[in-house]
């Protein structure tokens, strides 16, 4: 099967409003008179971010989502995306129709479609650049947050950290529910889209927490210039990562420092926050609060008003 | 250096309005009234479409370039781009300095900026995702020629090809000044910028050619549903180009078929195509007429009346 088959077979039926069925040379966004189009690009990359016999569907679907949670995290509704595709020469027809189900069921469930990409041969990487729109001049910053705000945080934090650490081969003794619902998480992560456009207006600063909930507010505080004071015992934790790392401080700077979650960190007034926490209760998703604003610098992890020393905040590529 | 160094260090001073410095999780474009955004993604891998020691900044150039020419060909001015670069553990900081100012002379050369991207390990790659403006609806699509039309192209064909035969070991023959012109070209092509614009309303079906001038012309065939008959000896071919592989038939076809000449061949009627092509001349470019469109399918390359057999119309990545 040649680049222009694989195209036809398994894209082109992705394909929205704008992207020609993929058979021009470029996707049109048509202007939405008061919007502002929000662009952002995510690559993951077997080994890295996933392992080579995860499902093709599930690999899909997170490519997708570790984008989709950046459109969130910034307020915007997503539109679409482009797929770059590096393929080993070994891929199956099968893989790429797994691969194709997966995107095409997240494209459903979060309402944007494919508009174009570019396939060519390498290390499976896929990268995803997502389109989303927001209010005029309202995409959520991260050098809003002003001292007197508190901090939130979406959902839980550290599951896919500690699903990670179970696929290397950590928590032998977990039981099989919990171990699922770990590894699910790292394989799959669930943002918090609904949420997304609904912190426009509330949220004065936000990030999706990518590479780390210590490191995603470091780059709040710093572009900030602020202090952010995290409760350490505040940080919601599932029962299935208690089980696997504990309850200490060790157990919370794990969960804080590893990443990969996808969740989404703000600062808000307390009152505004107060709204959306309510309509996230009724719809299903967790929105707790974590600490405050101030004056100052950096951020800082606070167990029993005691400072935690940080010694990683979070992953690096390199 | 870290990613977040490597970034603020090489990239950040590149970047425009919308792209916050690189210092948030997404960039902003905001909408121009009357204009849609056109949006092509493009990839350039060492050893597939540069050598390991060629010159950064022509690297950087190149993997732009490849990325407007597609610009140019459906008739936007370009705005801005993303990047996502893998590189592999050895690249040095003298390769990245020179890599970025080759992108910030381009920058200042076509009129755009950066607005984010994505950096990882890997296999030296660039994949850059580029944005234009079309008045709107105006985006020249693949799919409206029509008979009565005829097919032009801008500049010359072959030039690129004919220097990556070079870089293979070909045209010991040729003199210093040839090899380094033909070299040139595929090291660095030249898209016909300032006449994209200028074919909006023109234009009827346009392409750039990647691919190589008769699989990219069979592209618009397919799409528009209609003959091209293309006069094999009107292919405009320089001087270099000839003295690498003779003026025969088989010459002819290696250049209409090498592809990386990143030119833009379109269809128009003829009296719309001649105010273009008076005002390329006096900018310098040229527009050549090449064929004509007719009622049937598919691209016919004639020599003296014949059609000549083309067993490989271009490049194709797998």
């Amino acid at each position: 099967m040649n680049e222009f088959e694989l195209i036809a077979r398994f894209f082109s039926p992705l394909s929205g409003a704008g992207a020609f069925g993929l058979k021009d040379d470029a996707a049109v966004i048509p202007a939405q008179p008061g919007f502002d189009l929000v662009v952002t690009t995510d690559a993951i990359a077997e080994g890295a971010d996933f392992f080579a016999d995860d499902p093709a569907d599930g690999v899909a679907k997170k490519a997708l989502r570790v984008n989709l949670s950046d459109l969130a995290a910034k307020g915007a509704a997503p539109f679409g995306y482009l797929l770059n595709l590096s393929l080993p020469p070994d891929v199956t027809e099968e893989w790429l129709a797994r691969f194709a189900s997966g995107l095409e069921a997240d494209q459903r469930r979060y309402g944007l479609s494919l508009l174009g990409g570019d396939t060519g041969r390498g290390p499976l990487t896929i990268i995803i650049t997502a389109f989303g729109f927001v209010p005029e001049g309202g995409m959520i910053r991260r050098d809003g947050a002003r001292p007197g705000d508190d901090v939130y945080v979406t959902g839980t934090v550290g599951d896919s950290g500690g699903g990670l650490a179970l696929c290397r081969g950590d928590g032998k003794g977990l039981d099989a529910e919990q171990r699922a619902f770990l590894i699910g998480h790292y394989r799959l992560p669930e943002p918090p889209m609904a949420l997304g456009p609904r912190l426009c207006g509330v949220a004065r600063a936000s990030v999706d927490i990518s590479d780390g909930l210590v490191a995603d507010l470091a780059h709040v505080a710093r572009a900030s210039g602020v202090r952010l004071a995290i409760e350490a015992k505040a940080i919601p934790r599932t029962t299935a990562l208690r089980a696997l790392w504990g309850d200490g401080a060790e157990a919370i700077l794990r969960a804080a420092t590893a990443g990969d979650d996808y969740q989404i960190a703000f600062t808000a007034a307390a009152d505004r926050a107060q709204e959306v926490m309510v309509e996230a209760g009724r719809n299903g998703t967790t929105v707790t609060r974590i600490g405050s604003v101030t004056a100052g610098e950096g951020v800082a992890l606070l167990l029993n008003g005691e400072e935690l020393a940080v010694p990683r905040p979070g992953y690096r590529h390199f």
